[in-house]
């Protein structure tokens, strides 16, 4: 079976920093604006044969685009850049070829209330910022990594992989494609282990990548990256409580990025509230940070369809450069560009609304 | 429910003009080319979730493409350029987002028994040429607009939205989305009303909007676009005939392009034959301008498939420079990038026949 | 009706040739990652209407891709570079406009067990190499080809054209869409005409096409190829066998590579053995080629899945520079940029094993 399926997301935002402020058109405020293509076929014997393309969009101007990370379209064209997997799921679990989302990327998503999305997005400030951050060739804290093979357990086959049941496990392995004797600057590996049960779910990660040289390590050709986060949630039934700890550093001095947040999503009417605080602090001299709250409301029309409006603000801390990135490869104010090089991005909002269906 | 749809439309042309000449592999000589996805969810009480995903194909070359302005996709990439939305339709009417055909461009479609589409496309001539029509960064002559918020009445729900029922309104506006403080440029606000009754189509478009500065606009840092549309089509039975009336202008001196049409599309067996007159003239000092006359033969094989063929001779006046512009962001001849720059194009005849058909 | 199809194809893959080597996750070692959308329509009278729109897929990145040749996507967006045609069909036979695989280059597929794909296949070599195979603009090589109008006869309607029934043709010719007066660069007219029946298939195809000038060419502004193919299979139960012989030629003096090569389908178990030798000699100075021997084994879980591995050693004589290619537009281990210019690659290995799903 072969199915179409996807999310179209839009709304109206404004965001303001630093004296610099947008208002514009937004995508991808409550969930990933997506098309995709995925199918499952019964093998027999308890094995199946699985395939899900997966591709982002930018539907405010009409483009396709990729997570932002090793972005497989440069230039505007549809690419299944969120996912392009081929597997195979047994009793044994599942083997995962393809590009897909990492294991030290899911405790950033499932356990924020904003699902990464929007400027209430915990990763706004928690997925590093700086040059240990989404800049650069570093693929650990990607959202999306490509050319990986993959082993989970506990997950149903071909599943999004957010949450498994009872014991769950996902390993990773990138390989770095390079010639013979070249630097394995892209390799990865990575491992997530969790538990879900009854009200519970708990996952921890960890995760080592090679990345660019910095000077500290020209003579071997590649820097290395590590990762580590500890997330938790608990139903109490009006309310999902949520909480992570960790930490991003790399082989330079003065990178290592640690954060961690308290969230819950409250039911409320036919639908919910989101809210959230997240911290973030560098080892750096002037120990720059930031951190990041967060509020919302979500009106669930139907089971696909919502109606959504949020609010964020942004505080950076001594000369903390964080700000809005947006998601899904897209739709953020790119405040950022137009400050200058090395200024503090000072305070910031951000606001939006849209409306949000999925199929 | 979720539509997969499209058209593929291919034929052979020949175009010379000026000296020059071209045979080709051509493709949405009838109509534009496109694959795209769309849905609509009912969500009780009168409401309804809408969206549309529509992509240009060049299916001679096997690529995507958007339709020229602001194109999506610069490297051949598949992409939404026609038209990315989402939607919220009820009894007070549509609230559409995202990047779709403006109000001002519609007229140019409706009243052209051409469609726009292959050499007799009454846009060759009639969206302004030059500096004032698809060159240049000018959202107003644009078919496609990104980062708009819509209103429509008067349509069905998620409708593309060429003539409503009774009285019909559109009203859109782009958000230029420069940061605080910068030019509006890409800025665009418009607006189209309507009746379609009986044999009755008549429609009025005007719009505004703001693009880079010329140099009498340097100061403020963008130049201001405007233009009317006036159009109507009365069916007589055996014939629908239409008319045309506009004008596209700018904050530039001498770069108002008056245009006007007469045209009908007969019917004629298993199909139609399109007819129509075409001129434009511009303010400048020169009174540049041209004439275009198209004929052609529709026969549909049927209600989805149909062979077509088609001629068309423009006529420059003075210095102009109007030419085969081809529709759907490619197809066509680019015979404009041969002549030197500023060299008056003469006259030019365009043939060509195909076979389109539509899912 | 329209069908949504396609294949992923993902895999483990090991190059090693000249003293350089790479391990990479491979896509396409079996069959071409692809996605495709594809309908017919009745038009009664023994008449329908077609059209294939058919995108290559590097789901190892996540990226569109073209198959390479006039690639209509270059930055890694979907595009349908594989395959986009309209066609009609009758008793007459087909007419087919569009993007297509050109007649010269069936013959490389149909009759090589690893059907052009993976470390084995024998387009490898046999496609020409250096300056008369994929590299430049040279038409005649491609294995697709934008722009042309086709006949068939003796195919299904909407085929994927690659064996016949009975007496079959293929006619095809590609516009070179130059502007008048400029020279006729990208041209192609080729054919194939084949019989299969019983245990039978056989096929003979010629093609000549204009290219970017050599020295030698420089007055007339192109040079020009020609190739032709003989391939043959015969079926006597337990194994399909098979068998080529054909050459590429420019009007370049030393540029004639003649190719031939042996191989056979062997079915065992619920899978089959394929088995090649390929061989290609060039007429210049120095008799450079290479010759190429592959094995592996499918293994099918269904008629849609299946598991392979690999396996296949290229050796180069004197100066030749032939390596493992990839195909699909991608998914090679590009070991030949690693190499200086005009260094002989010397002898290498190909090995790699993954799963292919298709729908």
């Amino acid at each position: 079976s072969v199915a179409l399926f996807g999310v179209v997301d839009a709304g109206v935002a404004r965001y303001s920093q630093g004296g610099l402020g947008k208002t514009m058109l937004d995508t991808s405020g409550l969930g990933p604006s997506s098309l995709g293509f995925r199918g499952t076929e019964d093998l027999g014997g308890g094995l199946s044969a699985h395939f899900w393309l997966e591709a982002a969009l930018l539907n405010d101007v009409g483009a396709g685009s990729s997570s932002g990370n090793g972005n497989p379209s440069t230039n505007g064209g549809l690419a299944f850049g969120r996912r392009g997997t081929v597997s195979i799921a047994g009793r044994f679990g599942e083997v995962r070829l393809g590009r897909d989302t990492p294991p030290s990327w899911w405790n950033h998503v499932v356990f924020d209330p904003f699902f990464t999305a929007g400027p209430g997005s915990g990763a706004n400030i928690t997925s590093g910022g700086g040059a240990n951050g989404f800049a650069g060739a570093n693929p650990l804290s990607f959202s999306r990594i490509s050319n990986t093979i993959q082993y989970q357990w506990g997950f149903a086959p071909n599943a999004q992989s957010a949450i498994g049941r009872g014991v769950y496990v996902q390993l990773m392995h990138a390989f770095a494609e390079n010639a013979g004797g070249a630097p394995a600057r892209g390799q990865y590996s990575g491992g997530r282990i969790g538990y879900a049960g009854g009200p519970l779910n708990v996952a921890l990660s960890y995760a080592r990548s090679k990345g660019p040289a910095y000077a500290a390590d020209a003579a071997r050709g590649y820097s290395t990256f590590e990762s580590f986060n500890l997330g938790g949630s608990y139903d109490i039934g009006a309310a999902r409580l949520m909480a992570h700890v960790g930490a991003n550093d790399s082989s330079a001095p003065g990178t290592r990025h640690d954060h961690w947040g308290l969230a819950a999503t409250i039911n409320a009417g036919p639908g919910y509230i989101p809210l959230a605080y997240n911290a973030v602090r560098q080892n750096n001299a002037t120990r720059d940070g930031a951190s990041q709250i967060a509020a919302g409301y979500v009106y669930n029309l139907s089971r696909r369809t919502a109606l959504y409006a949020s609010a964020s603000y942004i505080r950076n801390r001594n000369n903390g450069t964080y700000t809005f990135l947006g998601g899904n490869g897209g739709g953020q104010p790119g405040l950022q560009t137009a400050f200058g090089a090395g200024t503090p991005f000072g305070s910031g909002t951000g606001y939006g609304m849209g409306i949000r269906t999925s199929f």
